[in-house]
């Protein structure tokens, strides 16, 4: 299994479009063969800072996400809502 | 529910005992009366950086995970084997 951590950070002016872009992904990202799970969620003290925690079987299912033309057209549109470009880590279980 | 993401960034040279002094803190965390999960995991392409993806049932429930004596002991002892201060974030499920 591979954990995903993506930090994504909004213009202070586009908080409410990166609500409504990251929302759009989620469903779709849910239906991947390879995701075993994806939930989004905003920072209580900063608005402006997103994160979504995810599961994927492996790394190919990872790469594949990435490939989705759903994430595609966000990661295209990204510079216009975001402050800074998306950070998307991989981490495995320790415990 | 709060969603606590907290990024840990080891010393290069203190990986090992920062895997330790981490994976020591599951254990009584998951026992806490406010804790709902409590993982930790290490990053794929950078061994110094961890992370802990953890759910509490509020907001008092993280501020007394945070003043345990587990807890406590952890962050006196920080310094020594990170790299820069811990970030623990609270965040709320958007979807």
């Amino acid at each position: 299994m591979i954990k995903v951590v993506a930090t994504l950070i909004s213009k202070a002016n586009k908080v409410d479009e990166t609500k409504a872009a990251l929302s759009s992904l989620v469903e779709p990202t849910r239906a991947e063969e390879g995701c075993i799970s994806y939930e989004l969620f905003q920072q209580n003290d900063d608005p402006t800072r997103f994160v979504t925690v995810e599961e994927f079987v492996d790394d190919a299912a990872v790469d594949a996400h990435l490939g989705t033309a759903h994430i595609a057209a966000a990661l295209a549109a990204a510079p216009e809502i975001l402050a800074a470009d998306p950070q998307i880590l991989r981490y495995s279980l320790v415990k």
